[in-house]
């Protein structure tokens, strides 16, 4: 993983590490290019953040020693589920790269992508049952991955429509992003042994830090900061409208609608036109502030959890995170 | 479901009934095209035949009248996840038609394809919670469609690959087909309370019926017979050589090879000279004795079950069904 965005925090990074190892030793399937490509994608590319999350809220409360194995099971099993989704999501969006290296889907086509997917369910399910088979956390597991399809179909049947609400675009991202950060805060209290207000509040944290945290991106897709290794202007290419667009278009439509009724058709300089148009309408502005609004409300509720080591990693963590457009 | 199949049989038919309403009750997705898509697939096509195996072993014990809602469950599961796979197949190959109707990727693009697919994967997840998660089956669910994918991606990997042994394409199909029909035995023997030597037993005979199943499937497509709404010759030009065509290289490579290498660029009329090659030189009869071994085994194993109706009923339908190219 990214070892430089926990190389401060040694305990989570080392924990990340175990994380790291699991995954690998479950990723052994026969095909030998398909193995070398997801063992790349688990170790190279990604930060662990829902693994990260996870092991933090777990740490929120104090958990026994001897649960440690288990709890790098359940880390495991976000980051796998995570992996799975963003296999499935590239071959929606046809995406040549991921993680700054070539995208499965990109490398081996659309069909053994299908397949590596549906694996990791497997191996994600895996973990499940040897972690929380008796917990009602893995049906809370399985409503988690609805979710998720339910927040990518929702984006899919809106691509290109210039009506959707702003509450169609909370509720996609809700679901295809904030569902899993959720998840990993409520049930790391959870298997942390947190108190039942503890679990409620971390799912809520995690809820917030989800949709700041996508929001933030799709800040990103218009600001033109590269440093998420994905292409500018890739949403807007595919049809789909986040907050910045969405907010531009509520007192700008006139201008931007010349160019996204070109759909598939709109070019390079076409696109440029719609960044310079949403920009100086203040549509990543205004995003940035709502943006800010879920932050601090995720701020200010890691304030109210148990004053340990883990609050103060996590506050560290959300503020880097979540302040990174500012 | 085809009502055709079973309507001989009105105990087996009257469940299937629950398990298709069980299955439309779960299947609800907000997109409303998609919704319809799914309950079309899962009631006009299939002749549940997973379910039906799985209710007919359930029955070979006596099992108590007030689990019967469990069982349809589990029934029910089975038929999802045979539905997810089928969708992402038809990603792989393309296929126009599913079930005599438009397939989903067909119909919405393999975009959606690969959600709906993921979202059964859940639906299939929940109803495993449900009903066994105190039982060593959630695991045993999870290997089964590691099985599946692992077989898919054989048969992925073996593509125009004139070397591939008959070893690779056994291999393949146990994956693929016989892995879902086995535990589809397994756990009918198991939840329906027979003993452990009735459960190993079930297991075999489910995996014979499924590779016989699977070897008479691969007998269609060079024999010509549409009943199964497939289009003939759709694995051949797909690249996928399936036994009547291996056994049929084994000793007239010489003749095959010159079509065979063309791979994508096989015309109709290569494709009509490999499958009159592959008869002539006796690989669709070869196939179907081979079929007919695994058919017998299965049969036999069958009269070793205890003497029930279940187990008359399951003699029929396995002589229904493996005799259908005789």
């Amino acid at each position: 993983m990214k070892q430089h965005f926990f190389h401060a925090y040694p305990a989570i990074n080392h924990a990340l590490s175990e994380v790291n190892q699991l995954i690998n030793d479950r990723i052994t399937i026969k095909n030998s290019q398909l193995h070398d490509a997801l063992q790349q994608m688990a170790s190279n590319g990604g930060k662990y953040l829902r693994p990260a999350f996870f092991l933090l809220f777990a740490n929120i409360n104090k958990s026994a020693a001897d649960e440690q194995a288990k709890l790098v099971k359940i880390a495991a099993s976000l980051e796998i589920l995570h992996m799975a989704t963003l296999i499935h999501d590239d071959i929606i969006d046809d995406s040549p790269k991921r993680r700054g290296a070539v995208s499965i889907q990109a490398a081996f086509g659309k069909d053994t992508a299908v397949y590596s997917g549906d694996f990791l369910f497997t191996v994600f399910f895996d973990l499940l049952v040897e972690t929380m088979s008796s917990s009602p956390y893995l049906t809370r597991n399985a409503k988690t991955m609805r979710k998720i399809l339910t927040g990518e179909l929702g984006q899919m049947d809106n691509r290109f429509d210039l009506d959707q609400s702003l509450l169609d675009y909370y509720r996609n991202i809700n679901g295809k992003t904030a569902a899993i950060f959720s998840l990993a805060a409520e049930e790391g209290a959870y298997f942390g042994h947190a108190d039942h207000h503890t679990i409620n509040l971390a799912k809520r944290i995690g809820q917030n830090i989800g949709i700041s945290f996508q929001i933030l991106d799709d800040i990103l897709d218009y600001s033109g900061d590269e440093r998420l290794n994905k292409p500018v202007l890739e949403d807007l290419a595919t049809g789909v409208y986040s907050l910045p667009l969405l907010l531009a278009l509520q007192d700008h439509r006139s201008k931007l609608e010349p160019f996204l009724t070109k759909k598939h058709q709109m070019t390079v300089q076409d696109m440029e036109q719609v960044q310079e148009i949403v920009i100086s309408c203040g549509g990543v502005e205004q995003a940035k502030i709502i943006a800010e609004k879920f932050t601090k409300k995720a701020q200010d509720e890691i304030q109210s959890l148990p004053n340990t080591r883990a609050r103060k990693l996590l506050a560290t963590m959300a503020k880097k995170l979540l302040t990174r457009v500012n």
